[in-house]
């Protein structure tokens, strides 16, 4: 897989990355697609959704902090993404914790062919239709192989799935699975971690259409950052900023050295 | 009082905090939730208020950019957080600046029963009843003793009242007084650190039955570590990354060394 | 032009600047306010947005997230901001990206009267009707001489016009031209550079009657900051955060020598 090339992509072709996303973490959201090169947008007005849209590469979907009113302006982006033929992302943040979020999370997925659904193990799990509760937004254990969760979604809702977590999951709906374990434990220390790798996905399927590899291309490439962020930081707070610094300075010599993919 | 051992029972076990708060600062009082060590959750969707209500352990709720609608939703949280005997902690951010607060932040204190009030000076002046204005959201001078009002308010209201300043003051419905002098002038310049003084303080409540007890004790934590990023910031950018990497780095012996509580 | 002396006023005075803005940067639009040394408040309710209007001494709106009912609320506290002669800044944020933009930024324009418009050239060049397009909230290249533009519409629209980018070009509606060369390509990098400028603007119109001079006076200070801060930056990371300190350390001699202002 050609990472560098990816990013190489993303930074030339700078492509506008439209966001319908949570109010917690939409500036990191933005910063970390720009940091990468790409143009992020933030509109959600369901006057707009659909014209934003149309001049976007990629849609990002997050229902962190969801109401009705919002995920029907998702929808609205979402079928004209789809007649565009352009990817979407969507972030099950939370999907799990909530009935609400649990059937927000069914009305977008039948309502829309989403590109890559992404969660961490408990998000997943309940999307799936399995029987576990999230802790708010935070995974909580579950007792199954979520490689066969994820690729029993993936195949149904023919799309990839990507799990997060110390390793990350990417499950094709061809039956393909990739594992990135790039990454550090500081990560999880950060609010907006999985929100942001959710926009960098966005932001490599916009350049990228292979999607299983254009997903683990932008995690590795993130999770590489955080590792050489994380080597001189103090705590989570330096160490997200030295995060976007260590964005912005990855080239194809680290990732190659570094990049742990299978 | 045992600070350290409140830090402790944070840590292990990660309570929920569950938040309706402003759209300013939201991203921060989510992250210090989590440098604490707990795990923070915002949700304002009346169709799921209550239901992530739920599953916390603490309830904290912030006016800073309410809406009636916004409030709405507040109090089905609230009613639920009462029916489960979790604190509810109440940030009356902007309280004196505009009528609508006033009359909001009524609402809401005769609507459900909160554990803790939270402002500044100016602000728990206002709801106390004294014809004061607020600055925005910025507190104005006062010719009150501010332990008087707390302590009246505190007792008429049946909870705790903390007002945050150099020294905060902390007033419980019991006539207890308690003054934290921990803190540093630069934490006044960075925007938010009221609100995320309601949100840790939400955390401590969470784990510390003793309500003015675990407000006191929150507020030296996050105030030492305050103190310690002060120390080598060269201003209100840097000082804000180093305060959330001292606050994932206290441990007893700074706090034990370091509170200033009387 | 004294600089330094806006720069005094706006620490001395500390006026509260009243912001309707867009929930991506609305953190940071704060945060560079306050630490200019204003006091910031953000409040968008219908209720209270003229009473908030009615303490503030500038209004700054942004049409970065717009809904039709946000710039309803918009033009309540733009009408009293009018009655009460304190200035108005109009970020016109991604003008030009859809017709729902072009639609309320003029909708904002014919409702009151707005002190200055700021955006980068696309977006201008948008408001003062040219058939460009707008890449989401990102310039595009115009094939005009903005200075041209800025000043027919400034004169059409009785207002001062500015132009961000690397020459920031300001215009007056007494057909004053300015032009400030500071600033640092970083500035690019940052999600919110633009959205803060707009917020500077109106905290040193806040305390400066003649609008070119207090528009110019508040990018210089700004710019000069960033300059400084990108000096011993690694990326967009660390440099953000200490932008914010370079701007609460600034001084009448790093002024005096760093400005570019003709």
């Amino acid at each position: 897989m050609e990472i560098a090339g990816m990013l190489q992509q993303v930074r030339e072709r700078a492509p506008v990355v439209h966001h319908l996303t949570n109010w917690v973490t939409i500036y990191d959201c933005a910063q970390v697609v720009k940091t990468f090169g790409a143009s992020p947008v933030m509109a959600h007005a369901a006057e707009e959704a659909a014209d934003m849209a149309s001049i976007a590469s990629a849609l990002v979907l997050n229902i962190g902090t969801l109401t009705p009113d919002f995920v029907d302006a998702m929808l609205i982006a979402a079928r004209r993404a789809n007649e565009r033929n352009i990817p979407i992302v969507l972030d099950v943040c939370g999907a799990g914790a909530t009935p609400l979020r649990d059937r927000e999370c069914a009305r977008i997925l039948d309502g829309c062919h989403v590109s890559v659904i992404k969660g961490n193990a408990s998000e997943i799990a309940r999307v799936a239709g399995l029987a576990v509760t999230t802790k708010g937004v935070d995974s909580t254990a579950v007792n199954q192989d979520m490689a066969t969760v994820a690729a029993e979604l993936a195949r149904r809702r023919a799309c990839t799935v990507v799990v997060t977590g110390p390793v990350d999951t990417i499950a094709g709906c061809d039956g393909r699975l990739l594992r990135v374990a790039n990454g550090c434990p500081l990560m999880a220390r950060v609010v907006g971690t999985g929100c942001m790798a959710a926009s960098v996905i966005g932001t490599f399927c916009a350049v990228e259409p292979d999607t299983p590899a254009a997903a683990a291309g932008g995690l590795v490439c993130y999770e590489i950052a955080a590792e050489i962020a994380a080597a001189d930081a103090a705590g989570p707070g330096t160490f997200k900023a030295r995060w976007f610094d260590a964005i912005a300075a990855l080239n194809t010599d680290s990732i190659r050295r570094m990049q742990r993919v299978s």
